[in-house]
């Protein structure tokens, strides 16, 4: 560990000498110039593509021919655009992913774009669209890599990035973030990442760096934390360091996100990046088959949880393997774009008030399971990976509420069944919720406020053409396929007091 | 028939005696003084409410004791202010129902409000609201009467419900339209209609009346067509005479429908009422049991399906045994009112051009039936009672489009297999179809514009945020619990022309 505390030395050194640049991490309890910037870009479109994009896969080990990469209407000028209409602030790019295909003419290998029959620079041709349209540039790039020779000789392979990363942080423009993946292949000492950050940050200076799954429950152990209990400061520990925020695909922050980490004895300030794909499932590459989006609900509700309390994130919405994206999948991001008035200004829209968040809530049952998981607690508790669940399929939950505070919103993520389609990558959803309503008490009185038989799915948002108050909101579930089980219940203050 | 003649002629003289009224209906070709104001309320909110709401029944047979009648928390101020918030033109109260029970105190029976617990005058609270929220205000009477005694003497019934209405013309302020209904039980010369008329054009000189089933294939025969084949002028005649305007309750106009009927040899200019629920089922009367809303999707459709074409639309919004309209019911009107922006301007907003209209379709399989009921041409006809169905439940279904003709928007109206629910009055809607794409081809190339894995059901609405222009349009249903079959399928020219 002497190699990582000289290191640090050396940047504490190097900051000092540079205070207005606060371009390095150093214990604070408040964003740097480079996160502060990271903030407020807040919301960015991850663009997957490469030579998985030409065989149907995620992940492929570095064998696929370069010849296999063949877009017949490569357009990143389209991308852009795209990214532009629907309001992103940047727009995130693969330059190498696991198998170690370039998208840029890299002079350290030949298994590159330029080896392939469509040489196009892909990230010249995003750079330059990105200053085109107004956007800022960020690369990903994975540390683990099964295609270079010297990967195993871990200096060696060091030095082969150390390269890479100058070639693409030197020819083109300005990066705003570096985002690498692929950590856990080697011992995070392995990586060399001290001098990965410091390179990156003498051509960038505020280029926000970090590395997948940041954050560990002890030092030096590979053991964790998952961003939805990530609610306790100065807890938890960087795994990857230095790193200017944290991530954790494809997992989603508590709303009680807390953003003090450990490092020998430091405190830093993180904020988390989410990443989430447009697709319903977890799909990286674009696949020969068209698999739908999410509805623009539940985009709208993810975008508010991801980008409030000092948070950020990016969305994948990556071309196909005509190198053009998808209009279905461009349609999706900029109709969503126009409902949150993206364009409109230049911060990021606001929320209103969740008033729902630990609010007391008790249901008819809850799912027996020895470790009590499926209480009614955990409907509103600000954690998506939680949920209630109920033992039986007609069942009822509520919350106590304050009634001065009125609403007229609400929305709800269900637990959905999936099923894998026959065709390999599509996935049948099954809301278990066919029918429910909802229901406000007060003056002693239940008034019901919403009645719908259709399926509650992913996530269904509620929309009152007025404010409501009461002292208590119910949901009854009047039928169902299996025991409803609900991954969190968001109530929100009125945008108007007005009241009929 | 010597009778209907003798009042025709004097109705024709008495119009020539008062030319400038134009209140009563004569041959023309255009909509007379009385008719344009019907267009122009275009929008009204049907309220049915009586001794049926306390005993969980659409119809009752005029022996529920009026001691049923026990609304605890009456209020008609509740209703109109509803009606106004949620941007109605006119309320239409159901004054008399089938079983005869009326909600103004008569003097010629003790079938009333009168005779009940609550003694409220709700036809008087009703119009006093219109007043005072500046809406129009018009009733039902159903010419049934299943109470009444004097029913069975034709004569002597009809001098009853003659007392009737000049009580009720005489003592609520002007009255804009009588919808008479049960019309069925007797022969239409039994009802001595044209009495009828010419009382009500005395007091209130535009009244619009007419009866339900107004026009039949033959004049004195009972064989009905329904408005959806109503394609042809001057094919159809006056089952009811005089009237000032059709009614075949609950169905919907066809696109191209017609407006000149024959009566005697003349033909008469008549536009249509469309009558629907706000319930997605069959529910003039409110239940006990709450049934849900159709959603604001179909109800945008259907409120522009049948405003158009010099037609016009009431939505029963029906208080509960409480004498309150639920909320829930109350939000999904004044939802649609906002979404369409009925309270920005006095006219009535007008749909975007149906480009659909007629075009040519094909289908993968058309379902067999020996009639060829389920071809393809169903989709896009116009006519809500005709449909297409597959043979499979895999299907594609395409048509032909101008190529000019930019759109933005598409619906599409499934047909649903429906079951009762144990509780007697819910229905479970079962969409077939579960997943499906919409593809647009144009410079010889398909491309996919909308995915989904949400069902159908009775009516989505697909809104595109750029617009698309091509040479046919393609639904290809990829998941389906049955054959799928739809109803029509809408596409509208775009709002703006920009394109991406």
């Amino acid at each position: 560990m002497m190699y990582w505390k000289k290191i640090s030395v050396m940047l504490l050194v190097c900051s000092l000498l540079h205070p207005a640049k606060a371009q390095v991490i150093k214990p604070a309890t408040r964003p740097n110039a480079t996160q502060q910037a990271l903030l407020q870009r807040g919301y960015g479109m991850f663009i997957h593509f490469g030579i998985n994009t030409f065989a149907d896969v995620e992940w492929s080990d570095g064998t696929i021919p370069a010849a296999r990469y063949q877009p017949d209407q490569l357009n990143p000028d389209q991308w852009v655009r795209i990214a532009r209409d629907a309001g992103f602030r940047y727009v995130l790019l693969t330059v190498k992913h696991h198998d170690g295909f370039c998208l840029w003419d890299s002079r350290y290998t030949d298994y590159d774009v330029a080896a392939s029959p469509v040489k196009t620079d892909v990230v010249k041709a995003v750079s330059d669209a990105c200053k085109k349209y107004g956007l800022q540039f960020a690369i990903y790039y994975s540390l683990w890599d099964r295609h270079e020779a010297s990967y195993k000789d871990h200096r060696a392979y060091a030095d082969y990035m150390l390269h890479q990363l100058t070639e693409l942080f030197t020819g083109y423009g300005t990066i705003a973030e570096l985002w690498l993946d692929g950590g856990w292949d080697k011992k995070p000492a392995d990586w060399y990442l001290p001098e990965i950050y410091q390179l990156v940050k003498k051509y960038s200076p505020h280029c926000a760096v970090s590395v997948n799954h940041t954050i560990v429950n002890e030092e030096d152990k590979r053991n964790y934390t998952v961003p939805g209990d990530m609610t306790t400061d100065n807890q938890y520990f960087f795994q990857y360091f230095p790193a200017d925020f944290r991530l954790w695909d494809p997992r989603l922050a508590n709303l009680a996100d807390k953003k003090q980490y450990l490092h020998e004895g430091q405190s830093y300030y993180l904020p988390f990046e989410h990443t989430i794909c447009l697709s319903k499932r977890w799909n990286w590459f674009e696949k020969s088959v068209e698999i739908p989006t999410r509805d623009l609900d539940e985009l709208e509700e993810l975008f508010y949880w991801c980008t409030s309390n000092q948070n950020t994130l990016v969305i994948n919405v990556p071309p196909s393997s005509t190198g053009l994206i998808r209009d279905y999948q461009a349609n999706a991001v900029i109709a969503l774009g126009k409902r949150l008035g993206l364009k409109k200004s230049r911060a990021l829209p606001q929320n209103t008030k969740r008033i729902s968040l630990l609010q007391p809530a008790t249901a008819s049952s809850n799912y027996p399971d020895a470790s009590n998981r499926y209480t009614a607690s955990a409907i509103n508790d600000g954690n998506m990976e939680t949920r209630w669940a109920s033992a039986d399929t007609v069942a009822q939950v509520e919350m106590v509420l304050n009634d001065r505070e009125p609403f007229d919103r609400i929305s709800i993520f269900e637990y959905q069944d999936v099923k894998n389609d026959p065709d390999g990558f599509s996935q049948w959803r099954i809301p278990r919720i066919q029918a429910y309503s909802l229901a406000v008490y007060n003056n002693k009185e239940w008034k019901t406020i919403y009645v719908s038989d259709e399926p509650i799915g992913d996530c269904r948002v509620i929309r009152f053409p007025r404010s409501y108050q009461g002292e208590r909101l119910r949901l009854s579930v009047t039928r169902a396929s299996a025991p409803p089980s609900i991954y969190e219940w968001n109530v929100y203050h009125a945008k108007e007091q007005q009241q009929r």
